[in-house]
């Protein structure tokens, strides 16, 4: 099976590069950039300096050379793209939010109207673990976002379970500085970020409507969520704290319980034995989701964690894991299990 | 004035020696460690090479060389140690928490019975912006933990103002490691703790009635909180993210005014303007608080955000600050307003 | 091929699990620990969660179901156990130094008599760069230390090829905090690594002689090396940064052109381009030394860099590379060229 | 006396800022800035929020409010500046290179010519504990780099003291990331710098010249010096391990007995007793730089070693220390000798 990368110059494109270069059942054929179109992946990518391939620019054409396009661009370039491609008879994944969304959520989150809702409704929203059947149908996979990845897989089995309730979910998210970006900009230089932990798009940020959607359809509850992302001193790694209202007399081992049952035949996410709480440090380049609960009785909240590197299981790994669904690979092929610590 | 420092060994202690030892009003004349002393003070923090004392083991006998005490202790012991301080003429600054809660507190939530609970009603909580007054006439102050300084200096003037409602209050915080204490563990290990992000003693941590008792009797409210601290990859701050049920249709301008309100006339607390979110990056080594505040009228929550250096405004430069008012010296003596930045 | 690990509990013994859990022709059979002995891998080290097997006391018993130990102990210890190991027909790799230098080295260095000096001369020293084909026939491999992994492989193919002199070379080298070791000490903690950068062991370190033995052997020259090691706050990876007179008229491109050549039949060794330089962060976990060289004409000082992972290229991945030669397997199996980056 | 201050936007600039508010003989008159003129200084620097005034573009106008300027400008920009600023009768620190070298140097080392090499030779090497009597009757003061400050504070008492020789010196130095400037760069990203160690501009800084003139001009020795500065991931902080032939039979006690001596009466260099060495963490924030050294007797190579805050003791400290030597303060005035620890 061969795979095209459409936007390798950046962390999520660079990550989805080192996962599909080791992948047994995959022959990257194609790795596409803009201004860096012409130069080596090594030239760009030093640490990728056995990928022997050049970026260059990309477009429908590469449909010949290709059975799926990854499409790691910016925001609003891959909505006009993907059913090109499709068209040209690829599936699709597309790592951006252009799909995520029902159309209409675009003008007031991302900032433009979607410029093709028609193609919207076709795609399938790329949680395997929630909506995996989907998925192995699907030609066209919107990968989620790293943060909605943390909370939704650390929530859904609760809602489901009746055991929390969706109204006035809390999510305080920290994110290490990778998912800010490659750009370079004064916000994210390492002098500034050292030492600093900082809020971020309080309230607006275009993953809640996300995590919102996510919530209802897999758990059939409305749920509405406050959501304050955070930038911590370190590179990979999201870890979300959800609030949630206790349903009733639930406890940590309630809670716990649910967690284990709903993840126990699933290769990719962890729930922790109470006692032992999630941090994305452990899960660093693996494509794994932690996940562990605690009753607060005191206070009737149920405190929920969930931790995945950003630019794996919230990012590149969890896109191939859509691939190994939509193309019929068994599920794990290429992906690690085991991070790297310390 | 003659100062003494109980507890000179760990992270508070040597701050305390740093603000002390510049201070134009003090003169340190004792300072107390177990294991370490007989030795100098550079020998222990060489960075301190410059005050030129030796670390002793101190007792109640220390009156006769000094007039107030801070009391840098591990929980439990200045209980005992602070009665025959103030028996002996000295006035106590105590940073353990070992005056800070109701003595039947203790048991609970610090696993020991108050040893001296004749004299907690004795002791003033030292939170300048909030009981001034009261440390001005104090001889015994407990000095505030770094989490409920963050906290209640981002939450009492909304609450005060009824913006918001004291009931549901979830506070998330973010921990740089120094606040885990000096001594060696496996947690705290440089390996360990770099590129990780770490919930702990989830519902259960000390601080938690701190915070509802100082919110209630500064606001005049029950206030019930859920509180999740996590560490962190940084030395130093704390950041506290405060979430709140908006008591009416606030705004973000009318809480960002009742904070600038409460605190245009103080020294050591900055309202931020709208648009900015506090970093305890940027009042590292300053005796400052950040606190901002956004209203996320969609789900009905304020975001209530404050920020510390947890060695100093949330811990010694505090401690520091109480001894200005103590001892009628200029609020601002010898504390610094300007953090070291980048 | 069934494999022993001795010494789980550390960082080394960790990543050798974490390798040879992938390695396609390796079982791993018996997992060896002192006081974590009864607890599970997962339990240990959580990130390892997926390696079901309990750590155990291990003697040469382990024969009966393990073909191959590792031994990842302080050091001092497999100096007694190699043997033994040996004895009841297991082949073994060292990752201490016990093996690495000659017997009369180890009073001065090490600081206790070579128990085992028989054995010593048996023992082939595991940098299959260097000396590939006695590593193909050994029983027993002192695996290399980090510093000298790094070291000679930048400095021997410029000192094989006359460019460089080996009398007054200079390694300054800077080394992640993992290097110091999982046991608590308050000298490798968080609070204290952070914005530090400190020399250690100034002329005294034992790698000293073993860099220079190995210098010696491979290059045929006498060898007197100043070594001082610095450690950084990062958590994986050295820099050598060596200072060697250039012999004669010597350019960039000469020293630049050993190098390639040296490696480019290597898997493992980078040389890199004129202009680019070593950096231990892009071989993050993978099993890769970068190398490179620069001439400082003015002052007649090559400059010749090494960077390794001290826990991969720098320890249990070298580890690895000799047991895939000694059993017979492709020198790539099982082993990451990709590092994770950033 | 009035300060005004060219370049505040910068790292240097606003820690300039930061001392000079606190200096109780200063008043700080004009804030210099291009771009970011019009906004206010806690706009640009928030951390700076108390000190209360507006950037601005300045040129030799400033004469009229203030005494002394400060530059802390692009390297050729001041060679410009300052003759016009001390024909309008002001004094003049410059914190850029551009009078640090003679005239011929700047081709070279600088890439341009030097604009007005006539004022060069007024210009005094601001390096006070070795130049502190030309210093006080300067009217032109170039302040030293960084690295040069940390190395020949580190071997000018050795060379003078002939336990070491000048030829063939080796420094190896490191830094913390705010040393690359403020200038958002692919190259200074947090994500880039974390975990990584690298070198760069091998064998052409141009901080190469300045120690070697220093070197001659303070010990009267002809000096060659092959110097490797490094990136390591810490904000503020250099380490300048230098490496020296040692003259004779000089022992670690010899080389530390000329450190102290040289060091004794003056307040900003702390020569360490034996067995322990310097780290740029134990200065952060002070003006103060550590120096201490090891004689490697088996190899004939000094190990010298000296660390500083690049910002304070390696640039705006120092800045300051000049000023209150060229206008009559007591030389310690405002500066801080304590640092910021852990």
């Amino acid at each position: 099976m061969r795979a095209a990368v459409f936007g390798a110059s950046g962390y999520l494109g660079a990550e989805l590069l080192r996962l599909l270069s080791g992948h047994p059942d995959v022959s990257l054929t194609a790795v596409g950039a803009g201004e860096q179109a012409g130069r080596s992946v090594g030239d760009v990518h030093p640490h990728l300096a056995s990928v022997d391939l050049q970026l260059e620019r990309l477009d429908e054409s590469v449909a010949t050379r290709a059975d799926v396009a990854f499409l790691s661009l910016p925001h609003g370039r891959s909505g006009k793209l993907a059913p090109r491609l499709l068209d040209a008879g690829m599936r699709v994944i597309d790592l951006a939010g252009d799909f995520r969304l029902a159309p209409e959520a675009y003008p007031d989150w991302y900032g433009f109207d979607h410029p093709t809702p028609e193609w919207s409704a076709k795609a399938v929203y790329g949680l395997p673990e929630l909506f995996g059947e989907q998925v192995s149908g699907a030609s066209l996979v919107a990968n989620p976002g790293c943060y909605p990845t943390a909370a939704a897989l650390a929530l859904v089995p609760l809602l489901r379970a009746g055991l929390v309730t969706g109204d006035g979910i809390i999510i305080d998210a920290k994110s290490g500085i990778s998912g800010a970006g490659a750009k370079p900009t004064a916000a994210i230089q390492f002098a500034r970020r050292d030492g600093s932990v900082e809020p971020y798009r309080v309230g607006g940020h275009q993953h809640t409507p996300e995590i919102e959607q996510v919530l209802e359809s897999a758990a059939g509850h409305t749920a509405r969520v406050t959501f304050v992302p955070h930038l911590v001193p370190s590179v990979r790694g999201v870890l979300a704290t959800c609030y949630a209202p206790l349903a009733d007399s639930g406890t940590t081992d309630d809670l716990t319980g649910a967690l284990s049952d709903a993840y126990k035949d699933t290769p990719f996410v962890r729930a922790l034995p109470p006692g032992t709480l999630p941090d994305p440090k452990r899960v660093t380049a693996a494509n794994v989701c932690e996940v562990a609960a605690v009753a607060d009785t005191r206070t009737g909240t149920a405190v929920i964690v969930g931790a995945v590197d950003n630019l794996v299981k919230g990012g590149s790994g969890q896109a191939v894991q859509n691939m190994n669904l939509m193309f019929g690979f068994d599920e794990t092929t290429g992906l690690p299990t085991v991070g790297t610590f310390p």
